[in-house]
């Protein structure tokens, strides 16, 4: 008799829908008879019965089979009625080697697809009162497009590899040359680059906890395992990292040391550089993610890691997304040649680079006099709306919850004092018309929430926190 | 005593590198101490002789080791003395899932980088001639850039996926709608796209070979295994498609049956209808890539598989690149809403999708006035190309190549009537100043070229047949 095999890559209640999908389909079971208890079933393949509800909920999907009242269940009287079939394209959309991503962050981008009167406190895009739309425009109707600048930049735009390297250096104090940059679609790429790239399935890798790059179901795509990396307010604590790579041979480090993503933290100097000591004793890389060191308020600009290693242990991480315009989609990795080469060659593969277009434009605009001015603007702009979401929060929530003011970026961590139910806080905040992050998509502990003041309008943001506090009074009920 | 476990992942050198490494680090063999021969340790841990000079080899790229005259190897004398160490950058760039891209294509690549004399007979990419570069400016500069525009378009900008539909609907006799459209970074990312979310490691696909799909190494990296599908000279030969399946259990059929990279042919409309039924009647899913059904030098287009399609059995890929300018990157998939929706997911995570800069200005192009008459000249001038490239080989390779005259496209494809070595000729072909593709690089048997017209100038075109005789010759010797 059949049984499943448990050895197999392949899931037991798959291997049971394809078990009774082939009987079914030859006649074994004809269109309309009764099929086998889920209990009698679970005995005869020695399996729990959830595996075989799981199996029916497949064939039912594939239309092969029909519940009934008294879970009962038949086959479909009419599967076998139209010759052609479809491919079961459920079956093509749920293999492959990608999660879908997490289910709050859908919930959230969806609400706010939907009604656009949600306050967003949600997403880090730009509002465009702080997007330098007019500068862009300006540009692009200068820019001449020749299909000659854009052939086999897999690597990314000469010119534009050239203007970052110098840029680089001037504001972030980092010496590179164009040819140690690739350029990519955004951070996301790098990152995703990176993981398929130089980590093989199985490879261990230490992440700060929480960040944004734990709420990226592509590392768990990959089939990393993904180790947290603990964080204080003066951001990670370079001490734990021995252990972990003597405990689980972690390959890598992810870290955003300054105004982290969620928790706004910068990582003190003196930790960066134990860091950097203990990274490059062990020879472990560093991915440093840098999106929004540029946005400090004050002129006192955090170094990134990048800027003090001689010897070569970063992969550093930037983009335009927070400082520009996320429409151009640019970002970059600045890295040793050979694994610049490398991640070049693969992405060859993957979609042979990207439009020479928006590359030329971001050229110009940091080349440009109208950067500067703009990049002003940007942080006056930041640090008003954060000064906003402050007031109001001492205003409307005083003791509901608690943080620390950030010096740059645009993420405020709260903890939230009551103890309330991550996603019906959610759900009843998204009803009453404002979007926020829960800090456990991150991998905070429970009790914390990420709210991002880039996108709302600076006068949309006491109405927000009203309305979050509304949510939170109703879900601690 | 150690030996290498011949049931691991990891290949046998790199477990006899890791031993040696371990083994140097911890002072068994000081700095400056001679290793065991090669053959010596190849008898102590029973594997080749080979395995341990790749072995060696690796540990002399991480400078642990140096050899000596006598294929001596020694412990470098200063490996430790440098106290931090930078990561063994090599390694990173070696591992992970991408294979490297094939070394002939490589090859070619660089050549014509280093070189911009090489005629090149070789690159898909559109000459300066055929690109639409005054009409692109023109859009580019009446265009307006709004980040709004490119919030959340992971699936592409919402009216060039409106423009596309009715596109397809006039153009390919395809109906669909702006819903069952993703935009993708042109064809390459699309097949990736559908191989690394549709389909799972292990999985098996049926492939039309030769094709262009053969050449990319991605669908190895993904870890399908790849079944030719074999071809005559009306395309792909439908009644193979069922023995495949059932002795393979193949899910996927990857076509491309118009004007076919590299052959030239169309499948022809009987076989067309013949495909789609038997992928019908097994549920099995057909990815059509359609890059250059436009450019049909005749008005008697070649329909699509796609057009005829009731029963949603295809994935249908199209790009610009081939027909408008390859410097806005921009291809489609059309498939049912289940699986957009899935790709689209999946892409979020790999770059969050593109610029929509140039999505607008490839939305406004196919709408404008311009799209028609630089189709028609496009096609005109690749059938001037194309009549220069059949009468330079006429009077110079007479008897040396044969070929059928495509009625569409790009490429034509030859046999090489004297047995002379792929690699020899290709190489003798670049020195003397032109670039072509080997046929195998397509899955070909020997004695096959791929010779693209797209790319070289009319004028150009017949110096490049004297060389290409020349280096035949050359070779024939």
């Amino acid at each position: 008799m059949w049984k499943p095999d448990r050895d197999s890559a392949i899931p037991l209640y798959r291997q049971i829908a394809d078990h009774l999908q082939e009987m079914i389909v030859h006649g074994e079971y004809p269109p309309g008879s009764p099929l086998p208890s889920e209990r009698k079933l679970a005995e005869q393949f020695g399996v729990n019965r959830s595996t075989v509800v799981l199996a029916y909920a497949e064939l039912r999907s594939l239309g092969l089979v029909e519940s009934r009242p008294g879970s009962k269940t038949l086959v479909s009287p009419g599967w076998n009625q139209s010759a052609s079939r479809t491919p079961e394209w459920h079956r093509y959309a749920e293999s492959g080697g990608f999660l879908p991503n997490l289910p709050f962050l859908r919930r959230i981008r969806d609400a706010l697809a939907q009604d656009e009167s949600i306050i967003d406190l949600a997403s880090g895009k730009l509002s465009t009162d702080l997007s330098p739309i007019r500068e862009i425009n300006e540009i692009m109707h200068t820019c001449t497009y020749h299909p000659d600048n854009g052939s086999d930049v897999s690597q990314g735009f000469p010119p534009l590899r050239e203007a970052l390297a110098a840029f680089l250096e001037r504001n972030r104090g980092i010496r590179t040359s164009a040819s140690s940059i690739l350029i990519t679609s955004g951070s996301q790429q790098s990152l995703y680059l990176i993981s398929q790239c130089l980590l093989s399935h199985g490879d261990a890798i230490a992440v700060e906890t929480p960040s944004f790059t734990r709420s990226l179901s592509m590392f768990q795509s990959a089939g990393l395992r993904i180790y947290p990396l603990p964080m204080d307010e003066h951001g990670v604590r370079p001490e734990s990292i021995r252990e972990l790579y003597s405990r689980h041979r972690i390959k890598m480090l992810f870290v955003n040391p300054n105004f982290q993503n969620p928790t706004g933290t910068v990582l003190q100097a003196e930790r960066k550089k134990q860091l950097l000591d203990t990274a490059s004793e062990l020879g472990l890389p560093i991915v440093e993610d840098d999106p929004l060191s540029l946005t400090a308020y004050s002129n006192n600009y955090p170094l990134p890691i990048r800027a003090e290693d001689a010897s070569s242990n970063t992969l550093y991480i930037g983009s335009f997304s927070k400082i520009a315009a996320a429409g151009l989609r640019i970002g970059w990795i600045v890295a040793p040649k050979s694994v610049i080469a490398r991640l070049a060659d693969a992405r060859r593969q993957m979609d042979m680079g990207f439009s020479v277009i928006p590359q030329q434009i971001a050229a110009s605009f940091i080349e440009s006099q109208l950067f500067q001015p703009h990049m002003e603007r940007l942080r006056r702009q930041l640090q008003l709306k954060l000064d906003t979401l402050v007031a109001s929060l001492h205003r409307h929530m005083d003791g509901l919850v608690h943080f620390s003011v950030p010096q740059g970026g645009m993420h405020l961590w709260c903890r939230v004092v009551p103890q309330v139910h991550d996603g019906r806080f959610l759900d009843e905040a998204l009803r009453s018309g404002v979007a926020f992050v829960p800090g456990s998509v991150y991998g905070a502990e429970p009790g914390y929430i990420r709210l991002t003041y880039a996108r709302p309008q600076v006068e949309e943001i006491e109405a927000g926190v009203v309305k979050l506090a509304e949510s939170l009074r109703a879900v601690m009920e």
